[in-house]
Parts: structure tokens; C-alpha cells; sequence
């Protein structure tokens, strides 16, 4: 099958091949040509199957209309719904969007970020992974555009969309407070991220500020390669401990998927042998047995803001740092029922 | 920050920028340099932070060693993890994934194959949407090298690597009418796609095999976009019906979801009210109050072989078709236990 050229189109719409091109790049309105001539060329493109160059279009404009998205973790469906929106909200502007994943590993997310700049996306949108801060300067010092989303480097001035960490881990530990709970654990990835870092101080001040004293044996720390069996074993410790938690916070969806099916396999009741608050968001939380408590972050605003915010350091390289934190919001389930509700039965 | 060059590395290591290019490149055994040397060389390049240039490296060899991988529907978490281990496996063999989603969308489809090709992606894997004929008919026709994942054509003659459909169903449907249901519906996709009329004729031979009537009202078949809306009806048009149905087979991971929570709201008790069955996987199936008996399909293996397939053809283009239907298996939980085992209670 011989590719559709511009000039097939124009010998069969009967017009000149620059008016089709004039056409099929959006320009129109500068040549002043007829809709019924530009409806007519639009036809013929799509019948014969045309399918534009974009790389030769992309070496005279310099532009090549692709974002790269880094995310850390495709098989995490919070990333992957993410992923849709951004491609959702890219298409909308005319852009299409690749994907790499990066397993939460440094140097895989390395070499996506060269794959990516030698195949020209015109710059990044990145949920970055622990020790990529090199990779992050790398980009800036290089004026490769890029943002940030969900997770951002404090100590690296870059744009950034986020959630707010620490308010959201604060206001899951007083939901739990409030809810009558005074033994509460936290389980988290053992990570210097600043948004797992957030996560913990979080909680830590929401007890504090409440007059719980934080014992050390309620903050568990697992590594994300070895998190089925860590969680196994962070769990046994919290369950047998003499300090034993009432309610436990899950810092992240993986880590409450784990812990949901370790409980099931030690028939702990939810919530009355043990509440539960999440971060993270998924279909599993809605169809638990008892359906769990959850931060909702605002997934569409951040995926859509992202692309935003990239889109305006493509127009305007020179427009000042745009960053921005959201807040997630609680959505109480049964599994954080208040104490008195389920006490009294 | 200036990028490293081979001959900073040199410089540092006090050998010659040819010596480093070879061991680089992993040809130190061509020049007999000693490993010593070669892992000199090695620590001052990760050290130095040395990045190499794909493009540059891939114009001289011809090749990127980048695979296209275009997935249907990335916030659908069978191919989010059949994503991962495409991943996985092509890294394990020197190659980088990009990936592409297409939302079921065959417009998208092309956009994402058209943006791949003209980055020099070596070769695709693809798991296509509806409509996407003409695409892969393209890419067979400019001999560029690809292979079908988990759905094919058959009126295509292509490499593909896919779950056998029919017999999945055909298990299903069997499993479910040894275990004592008669009155079985199947909740489909409205397609024309092959593994979709695949799972429908398997499921309707396991009927009529063991002298079951199929009746018109057991099949519903709902639009992909207008899913959460369709699958409500559809449940509402089986409920009610004079051959009110038993249990159910769905056919995708995404109609599931839907109607366990529409079983949840209307308050459905499984599996006495309705037992199930689904294709697809996800922890949901895992810690569902009744665990839902599901149609395993070998992500693992279908993943890697989609990987060994295509790079044979990048190896050797002139070898013949590979073609593989696998087996999925059936994994019994709670959701679809014979009527004999909770009539009784």
C-alpha cells in the first residue's frame, strides 16, 4: 500500500496540492477557502487514509506536539488512571502523549527520559521516582521543559502539581481521632520521597496535636521490591506488640492491597478488630466486604493541570514558576466507622 | 550541566575515547581489554554520569532498540500488568518500551502507531481496538515488524499471541452448568472484534453441548463508552425477566466492575441470587466479600512470547508466521460454588 500523499488529495479534490496542505494543517481561515472545499479536502484525506508526516511537520515547526509521560509505576491503577487523563487532556490541545514506566527505579527512569528526548517530544510530564533528582536538574540545566506531578523535589525549584501531603495524612489520622480510635498505626514505604516523608509527619502531628504519644512500634516501613512479605511481617509485629493498633493508616494503594488480603487471610474483622484509612484509590475499595475509607486525590485536576501548566512553558518559556498543591479529600467509609457505631451492636 | 563525552571518560580513565566506545558499547571482548580496565572504565562513566545517545547510536546501527507498545485501555489493570511484564522481558533483553494507549479508539490507534513510526520504534506490539483492520494491514504492507497481543485478526495472516477465547468461555460456561445452574447469561462487548465473538460462540456451545436452549434475553451486549449505564439496564432487563438467569458469565474485567457494584446497590447476594463468573483479573476478584471465580488468562506468558516473537522478526525477518492461542484456566472461588453446596444451608 503506497502512502496517500498531499498531491493524491489534490488530484482528487481537483485544487492545488498547498491548499490541501493549507487545509489538513489547520490554516484555512488564512487562505480564505470555503468550507465546502475544506469539508470536501477533509473527506478525501480520510477516505484515501492519509496520514500526515508528523516528523517532517515537526523539523520545519520545531515542534513535534508529543509529551513524554515518566510514570513510576504502570501496574498502579492510580498512575494509570492518571495516564488517561493526561492523554485525554493532551488530545483535547492536539497532543499526543508517550508512555514510560519506570518501576519506581532510577535508572530505568533515566533511560526512558533519553529515549524520550531523542525521540523530541517537546517536553515531560513526570511522577518521579526516589533518587531521579539528578535527572530532574539534568532537564532544567538542559531548558528541556518539563512538570512535575504528584510527587516534587522541595529542595529543586521546578513546576509542580501535587497533592498536599501532609494535610491529607493529618486529616486521615483525625478522622480516626474523632472516630474514637487512639492506637493507630501508619504503614508506608520506607523512602526518602518528600511526598512519603509528608505522609508520615502528617499523621505524626495529627497525634500529636491530639495528645496521643506516638509510639515507634505504629510506623512501619516497608521497602516497595519487597512489599508483599514486609507487609506480612509489619503487620504480625503490629498485631502481637503490646502497644497492638485499633486503626491503622495504609500510605499507599500497593501497601493496603496487601494488607487487605493478609487480613482476610487472618480473618481480622474490619473495622471492629481493626480500622482502616487509605491513601490511593481503586475499584477494591468500593467492593471490600467492608468498604474502605479513602483520600481521594483530585486525580483529574492534577492530570489536567499538569498538562496545562506544560503547555504553558511550550508557549511561553519565560512565564514564572507555576506550582500548585491540592487537597485530597476524605471519603468515609465503613471502615473507619466511628467506635460508637459498631461498640454498641 | 555539560553532557559527558566519551573522551571526558577517556581523559579520566587515561585510555583512549576508542577504548571507551568499545567497552560502552559492551564490545570489550573485540579488543581483548581486560575487565579490569573495562570496569575502570565502566564506574568513571556512572560516576561522570555518562548518558549514551540513543539516536546518534541507533542511526549508525539502524536500530533503536525501542518497541512500540500500543495498548486498548491503560486504566484497564489486565493490560496495565501485561504492560509490566512486556516491560520487563524486553529490558531483560536490551530493550527500552514506549508505550501508547488507544481507549479502545481506533482514530487514537493510528495517531499513536503514526507517532511511533516516526520515532523508530524497531517494532510494535499491539493489542488493537475495533477498526484497526486497515492499521495492521499498513504496517504488514511497509514490512515493519509487529506483533498481535491478545487480539487478533483472523482474516489476517499475522504473528499474534492470544488466550483461546472460545475454550475459556466454553469452560465457564461448562463449569458453572456442572455445578448445577441451567439458566446462564453472558455479559458481552457490542464488537465485531474476534476474541469477543469468540467468547460468545464458546459460551453458547457449552449450552447447547449439554442440552440447554439458548434463550435471545441471557445475552446482553453493552457499548464500551456508555459501559456504567448499559450494564445497569442490562442487569435490570435480566433480573426481570420470565428466564430470569442463574448466574452470570462476564466477559471483560470492565463489566464486572460494574455490575458488582450494581449487585451491591440492588442489594444481589452472591452467589444465591446470581453466581458469577468473569474473564479479566484484578485483586477486586481477590478480596470481593465473595471472591469471584475467574477465567485466568497466562498474562505472564503472553507477555513474554509477544517479546520472543518480535524479536525474532527483528533477528530474522524472513522467518515464518508465529502464531499462539494459549489456554486460560478457570480458578474456582466462592462466587460460582455448586447450588448443592449452599442450597443445603
Amino acid at each position: 500500500m503506497k502512502k496517500t500523499s498531499l498531491k493524491d488529495i489534490a488530484q482528487k479534490a481537483g485544487v492545488s496540492t498547498a491548499l490541501v496542505s493549507y487545509v489538513l494543517n489547520g490554516k484555512e481561515k488564512e487562505t480564505r477557502v470555503g468550507e465546502a472545499i475544506a469539508k470536501k479536502i477533509r473527506e478525501i484525506a480520510k477516505e484515501l487514509n492519509y496520514q500526515p508526516n508528523h516528523l517532517a511537520k515537526s523539523l520545519r515547526s520545531g515542534k513535534t506536539h508529543t509529551i513524554g509521560l515518566i510514570i513510576a509505576d504502570i501496574s498502579n491503577p492510580f498512575f494509570a488512571n492518571i495516564a488517561r487523563v493526561v492523554e485525554d487532556e493532551a488530545k483535547r490541545n492536539g497532543y499526543t502523549v508517550i508512555i514510560g514506566s519506570c518501576d519506581e527505579n532510577a535508572d530505568k527512569s533515566w533511560d526512558m527520559i533519553n529515549v524520550l528526548i531523542n525521540r523530541q517530544v517537546d517536553g515531560f510530564i513526570i511522577v518521579s521516582c526516589e533518587g531521579s533528582e539528578n535527572q530532574v536538574k539534568y532537564l532544567k540545566e538542559r531548558n528541556i521543559p518539563f512538570v512535575l506531578l504528584d510527587r516534587h523535589f522541595p529542595d529543586i525549584q521546578t513546576d509542580f502539581v501535587a497533592t498536599n501531603n501532609y494535610k491529607a495524612s493529618y486529616d486521615a489520622g483525625l478522622h480516626l481521632i474523632r472516630g474514637g480510635y487512639e492506637k493507630i498505626g501508619l504503614m508506608a514505604y520506607k523512602s526518602n520521597m518528600y511526598h512519603m516523608e509528608e505522609r508520615i509527619r502528617g499523621y505524626k502531628h495529627a497525634l500529636a496535636d491530639n495528645g496521643i504519644e506516638f509510639q515507634k512500634s505504629w510506623l512501619k516501613e516497608v521497602k516497595f521490591d519487597a512489599m508483599e512479605r514486609e507487609v506480612k511481617v509489619a503487620i504480625d509485629e503490629i498485631m502481637k506488640s503490646e502497644h497492638r493498633v485499633e486503626a491503622i493508616i495504609f500510605a499507599t494503594y500497593g501497601l493496603a492491597i496487601n494488607g487487605l488480603k493478609y487480613f482476610n487471610e487472618l480473618k481480622v474483622k474490619v473495622p471492629s478488630d481493626l480500622a482502616i484509612v487509605s491513601f490511593g484509590q481503586a475499584e477494591v475499595f468500593d467492593l471490600y466486604y467492608c468498604p474502605i475509607t479513602f483520600m481521594r486525590q483530585p486525580l483529574e485536576n492534577l492530570g489536567k493541570t499538569a498538562v496545562e501548566y506544560l503547555l504553558k512553558n511550550l508557549k511561553n518559556p519565560e512565564e514564572g514558576m507555576k506550582q500548585i498543591l491540592m487537597e485530597a479529600r476524605l471519603i468515609p467509609r465503613e471502615s473507619s466507622k466511628a467506635k460508637s457505631e459498631w461498640l454498641v451492636k
